[in-house]
């Protein structure tokens, strides 16, 4: 996967979303579409587009249909990125200068309102309810995601299910709706759709624990941003939630944890203790389960060729292929 | 209009959507319900609603169909406001602590988010695609208007031309459409939408420039903050343009207007020459010119009792009845 070949099936049209992602910022207000057009241009690796559009090609050849949807679930995810970064004030998002170190936090919350309001645009031109319910709905779920991070920092006494709960609103239901989406506008059945919706929820569970994992074991130029810096805001994840409670080094840990002072000053020691408890093999180990609950909602789907892509997709994330 | 009887045809159905609007709010994070639940509570004139509502009544007498539309109105309006108040930083709103305030910009930004999103899946349930764009392009427009704004602050160049676009995307826009989507789902004609749109533009319009002169003429109480605060914010209305341009005093204000220090410790002093230039008199003008054209778009509606309502708030905005 490390190529993205996994995508090929739907290479062409991703190459379209790229294009109409830039052009969806139609605005005459010059530092609006600079603003806008760098967070689109900084990139990332379109997996919501990709799952939408992989999802869709199970049931039809000709998947340009979707690439509006693709567009629309790209853009849902880039406003909660440029909100976050005004937040979180960072001032690099993969290697590259966020919206707000470069324009300010102003017109970052307005690129995210509009991005948000154009995402919503799109997929109108479905004319599905359902589908505009779905995505208005996850736009929620990810605030409230969002919140519970925002309130779980610096909190040692989290447990495993308000972490899981937290990456669920703020990762899994982006990618299961893609996947959801995908399919429902494809004529799926409701047998195929839950498949996929799973599929992805599962998926996302895992990707986002893999991704929490990566901030700590990760290098710097591969990550795009300092190793440990989930740990400097506060932001406890699994690892951590290991660590705390079955590390020797538990309380100190939580006393270190707790504080925003130590988290900025002693990342380093706090990231050395977490990577040398078992909090990262415990991560994997959780990572692959999800990723293996994804694997088999596959048996529902249809056998046709882009299943393939779904396989090494969570093989990819469970590790098999590393 | 003091006691807004002139939305008495409409009564009932702005307590439903009073109703409505708290309903909105249906999340299981106590801390977004309280945030939300105090936005909304902090209360408001309900404009954008009682203009859907009477616009929706020019063609229908059972008008509670438009009631979701009403709500998603306002909670539009209402993302913008939380927004506003995390980007001017202000403490108050209608004389009630803002979200922000309480509970700071992180969760202002999410609250607003939430909201919006929430706005955009009311409307769905119309299953129009017209008003889910309008509404979408609407939230984009709004955006543009408060970048303008954030853009124009301090900047004493600015002239009348900017001052009108900025305040049709901040305010105009969303009065326009709350005329005409209640004319569109109730089945309006061409013409009839039209001129309600128009209707809401021109008054819009009006009332923006009637709101920016309240900042330098109104009791504090009244306004529910300082007056003033547009100056310390750096925010140039008409009154300031005008004085810019022919007050004797126009080099001095030029020069304190164009630096944040002194908009902010000088306010009051250049409130005062703004009020003894003729800036005021030429707002009002300006407003009631809006005022007039309004009321000439009522000429192309049917003669349905509730076109008194029209007249009457525009008669009031224009200041006939001051």
């Amino acid at each position: 996967m490390t190529g993205l070949d996994v995508f090929n099936p739907v290479s062409s049209e991703l190459n379209q979303v790229e294009t109409d992602l830039l052009a969806s910022i139609d605005t005459d207000l010059p530092i609006l579409e600079e603003a806008a057009t760098h967070l689109i241009k900084a990139g990332g690796k379109r997996l919501r587009p990709a799952f939408a559009l992989l999802s869709a090609k199970v049931f039809r050849d000709d998947v340009s249909y979707a690439i509006p949807l693709a567009v629309s679930l790209e853009l849902i995810h880039m406003a909660s990125l440029v909100h976050d970064d005004v937040i979180d004030n960072s001032e690099l998002r993969r290697g590259q200068p966020t919206v707000k170190s470069r324009w300010g936090n102003r017109l970052s919350i307005y690129t995210g309102n509009y991005v948000l309001a154009k995402s919503l645009s799109l997929v109108a031109d479905y004319r599905r309810r359902d589908v505009i319910e779905v995505m208005a709905d996850t736009s929620m779920s990810i605030c409230e995601g969002e919140i519970r991070q925002m309130r779980s920092c610096y909190d040692v006494r989290q447990g495993l299910k308000e972490y899981l709960r937290r990456i669920e609103r703020k990762t899994a239901l982006l990618i299961s709706v893609s996947c959801q989406l995908g399919a429902i506008i494809s004529g799926a059945s409701y047998e195929h759709m839950q498949a996929l919706k799973k599929y992805g929820y599962y998926l996302g569970m895992a990707f986002q624990i893999t991704d929490d994992i990566l901030d700590y074991v990760a290098d710097e130029d591969i990550l795009g941003k300092p190793v440990g810096s989930d740990i400097r805001q506060g932001v406890i994840t699994l690892p951590a939630i290991y660590a705390l409670r079955c590390s020797p080094h538990g309380m100190k840990l939580a006393e270190m944890l707790s504080s925003p002072e130590s988290c900025a000053s002693k990342a380093n020691e706090i990231v050395d203790l977490i990577v040398n408890s078992d909090g990262i093999d415990y991560a994997y180990y959780a990572s692959n389960r999800f990723a293996e609950q994804a694997l088999r909602q596959l048996n529902y789907l249809p056998e046709v060729p882009v299943k393939e892509s779904f396989y090494r997709i969570a093989d990819f994330i469970s590790g098999r292929e590393y």
